[in-house]
């Protein structure tokens, strides 16, 4: 059989940046053919970056892709790699579809393309298109009706994008059809905690349907809310595993590869799911027989900690620096979410380029203010205090607060600031609220949620405790100061905002608040289910009470990176004037 | 030809609040029968409310929704209205869609039910599924697959749901091949500025296609960002105007029609589309003759000005009310924008229920807060005055600001300030930013930009001048006193925050910046296109970098009336690291 080594490009990009994205690809080109390989891909919209949201819908922008792409496939062969086939993902418009309503203004597309020759060689666009979750593709795309069948070296190769290997139907069986030799899919899939394991078994299952080696090239990196954390992987057609990727890392992906011959009378014409056959030959003689390299290898799987942890500081780590911004600013409490948050954010960009500032009132106890000293003394982040009761007092002589409005004052007061100072001295505010908080809504709007970022915002209070233990567990067996103060972890959590304040005063346990509303946002369970599953029902219709009016508070909370199969933002859209009360229903 | 008189209840409902939603439809429901009527209509999703995004997906509330059509099916035969057809928006399942992935969870559907003799005798789902600016249906819905036909009182009757008669083909040519005698649609069309012209052409346009009596009934009232302006329609089969229902009101319109009788053999099977016509009998004999009244009446047109201005009062009211809120406060600043949001919040609300706060630093002019004075005087709304002095200086002895971050402070001081007050009396914040300055950038987050709902926040700087000369003018030519100082009118916008500040400093000319925005931000047209139109090409540049720029800050603003073709929220969803910058491609 010919043989064929594939160069996965698991790469990072940057939404909009067309020529510094196309720079990168020239780079990891010249990379991959230096190791050889006999074709190159690189992941869905790397010349755009992803998601591209409404830029889509702009034509200047679409032509802008088109040009880019033009220019890079030029480009390529200037530098050297005219006959090496290149397969890179872009935004494309569809010149077969008819303008009418309800259809996404100038017809975009998330296409594919095959440079080779210093030509656009073969265009595809993606088949199915997601529209669930963190993805609203209807909106923006036109769905393509081709099934690509490119031949390299005498190999057919089927071309699919990302959505394509996820939904029944399409391109996969169409692979089979076409009787491709390899199945190579395009991906920018958005991390969720443990899609690692769902992902693998999608490929493995899809692999067997085609019945041929699939390649699954994944997009690394973070882009706004969404984090991309690698994890390439090629399957043969029994469904065995050639090689995996690492996690949350760049990586250039080199496999050697036995495939079939492409059959002289290959199908052609309309297969599966009415997709048109459209095959194009770029080069029938097999590569002469080489001794191949072993196996692709097998990166190492992240424990789940670690994982999580990992697509934090990486989704953090892109949001500050693709803003263009090199520092960050944390308002230190001395609490285990601001600890957190900065142990984070140390690892993302640096300590020297971490700020802290304690801002103690009249209700912050010693400990608080030490501690947060603490973890700057643990961690060399740049620390300072400024307390705000000059403030406080100045707005409670004009105005004489009382309960909430006071406790509010004190957290608004901080986010200005933090605000004053980010606007003097340039530093990008991180804020430190958790998804449990945020959830029930136990946080002040234009307080502590003032920030451009919320690095925790997708993190249940429980899995905060677990990934501060998990990083002092690391730095000790690194040798390595424990970053997180022992007391910010071991204390009861509070906001202190009146004396002697802890949470328990106003929300359950976080172990029992968290399972109640793993099951009510994460899994949409409704109440009754809930307390089935052996919660008290008071507790549980005062909790859902709790996240139906926190609606509002979260649509104005800043991103973060999405780590949950169900996080907030765009997978959890209630209307705000919501008078339908999962809680209330069940609770009277 | 048989005679029908038709009930269109043009009504508003809250989203969620099911038995709420249900009193109203049996209300209404029992004056359609006092006026004789022999079918009775309400808008999409009235007993649910539209739109429910992201309820969608809880079977809970699918279930419940389900439960109150029933009950509301026994309820009306109950009250006596068993014999009469009642035809009812709400929210369903679909039962023959298998789970599939990228497929809403539950199969939920945006139908419609004929309630008749205490049942639901017949139900329905949107066809055509709208996923274009406002809408996201096919993140929600899986679409319906029949022509639903109802024999009424020997007429058939074909029914459809909004976007049906939107996008061509489906249930309008289907209606033609079923052969109803009346096509009716009901809605839950949100406002936009000119709409009203486009949806006459519209419902004519089909009413011709379908070759039948079209009557299109429209939702009224306001749900989070989007108002809905009534303005039900019926047209005949000739594209003429039987009658035309008030805007941005309450209105139960009842129609006499002749309509032809249905046909013993009338077609069945699949039609356009794919549509499988169901047809149910509810009574064949048609109504005795009687005296038609005069042709339905034809409500007069609001010009545009007032027509834009009853979009906010109703958008704003329906917010503050639907959230359980009775008053509203505001900062007055004595410039204009305040002073129109606060002139929409006294007709919204009422001006007792008005709360305005004088705020005023060193650079406030001395006409600003006498302006700001004399708004509260004009209006009778409820005044007061806080110096920020004391605050300000509090924060400049601990930090020493300069420059930016020292006028910033003042916005956010302020901010801080209406939230104490807003906490500590109950009332929400409204924000006073118009659609200029947040298109690029020119506010404070967290200062001016705090508020639970921002009522001009989709105007134009432009517009707001024009429509605070209207608001005056009406007041005038009614006798009363116009709300507006003439002042807060002619004097040059400022924001204030440091010595003979005016926003012509930073920004262009407000026409000529409102003609740059609504080509770029509305339109999507490029640079190269806007300077072609006639702008100086650095002009544009330096404006459309501003607007790449501020998407953040727009993110984070609250919601606010749609009432442009193309707001912002979900119609500018630009990535925040945005790295393609429209401006700068052509400003370098």
């Amino acid at each position: 059989m010919p043989q064929l080594r594939l160069a996965l490009n698991q790469i990072d990009s940057r939404v909009g940046d067309l020529a510094g994205n196309a720079e990168t690809i020239v780079r990891w080109t010249r990379h991959s053919a230096e190791q050889g390989a006999h074709l190159v891909a690189f992941p869905e919209m790397v010349l755009t970056g992803y998601p591209v949201e409404d830029l889509a819908l702009r034509s200047t922008f679409v032509e802008a892709s088109r040009a880019a792409l033009r220019s890079l496939a030029a480009r390529l062969a200037e530098e050297g790699f005219g006959e090496l086939p290149v397969i890179v993902g872009y935004l494309d418009r569809s010149a077969a579809a008819q303008p009418r309503y309800g259809q996404p203004a100038g017809a975009p597309q998330n296409a594919g393309a095959v440079l080779y020759g210093g030509e656009v060689a073969l265009t595809y666009a993606k088949h199915h298109l997601p529209n669930y979750g963190v993805f609203d593709e209807f909106r923006y795309f036109v769905p393509g009706d081709t099934m690509p069948v490119v031949r390299v070296r005498g190999v057919d190769v089927a071309l699919a994008i990302c959505e394509d290997l996820w939904q029944d139907g399409g391109r996969v069986p169409a692979a089979r059809s076409a009787r491709a030799g390899l199945l190579l899919s395009i991906n920018a899939s958005p991390y969720e905690r443990d899609k690692d394991d769902t992902r693998l078994e999608l490929v493995r299952k899809r692999a067997q349907e085609a019945g041929c080696t699939t390649a699954y090239l994944a997009m690394t990196g973070g882009q706004d809310e969404l984090v991309f954390d690698g994890d390439s992987i090629v399957v043969d057609g029994a469904g065995e595993v050639v090689a995996r990727a690492p996690q949350f890392a760049e990586a250039c992906v080199v496999v050697d590869l036995e495939l079939p011959a492409g059959v002289a009378d290959a199908p052609v014409g309309v297969v599966d799911d009415g997709l048109r056959i459209d095959r194009l030959v770029l080069s029938e003689e097999p590569v002469p027989a080489y001794a191949a390299e072993p196996a692709g290898g097998y990166a190492e799987r992240l424990d789940d900690d670690e994982e999580v942890y990992s697509a934090l500081v990486v989704g953090l780590r892109a949001y500050v620096t693709k803003n263009g911004f090199r520092s960050v600013l944390i308002g230190l409490s001395g609490g285990i979410d601001s600890a957190l948050v900065a142990a984070i954010a140390c690892d993302a960009v640096g300590a020297e380029n971490v700020y802290g500032v304690s801002m103690p009132s009249k209700y912050s106890s010693e400990h608080s203010k030490g501690d947060a000293a603490e973890l700057a003394r643990r961690t060399g982040l740049n620390f300072r205090t400024v307390a705000i009761e000059p403030m406080f007092d100045a707005y409670m002589g004009s105005l004489g607060l009382t309960g909430l409005a006071e406790e509010n004052l004190q957290s608004r007061l901080r986010g200005t600031l933090l605000m004053a100072i980010s606007n003097q001295e340039g530093h990008i505010v991180l804020a430190p609220g958790n998804k449990s908080e945020l959830a029930v809504g136990y946080s002040t709007l234009y307080g502590d949620s003032v920030g451009a970022y919320g690095p925790i915002k997708d993190v249940y209070k429980t899995s905060v405790f677990q990934l501060a233990e998990w990083r002092n567990r690391a730095a000790a067996e690194r040798g390595q100061t424990p970053p997180i103060p022992e007391n910010s972890i071991s204390k009861p959590p509070s906001a202190e905002l009146r004396p002697g304040q802890v949470d328990t005063d106003s929300l359950p346990d976080y172990p029992v608040l968290d399972a109640i509303l793993a099951l009510y946002v994460d899994r949409d369970r409704g109440a009754d289910e809930i307390v089935a599953a052996g919660f008290d029902a008071e507790l549980v219709a005062k909790t859902l009470r709790m996240v139906d009016r926190a609606e509002y508070k979260r649509r104005q909370y800043p991103p973060g990176t999405k780590i949950s199969p169900k996080g907030f933002g765009k997978d959890r859209r209630l209307p705000i004037t919501n008078g339908w009360r999962e809680g209330a229903r069940t609770g009277g």
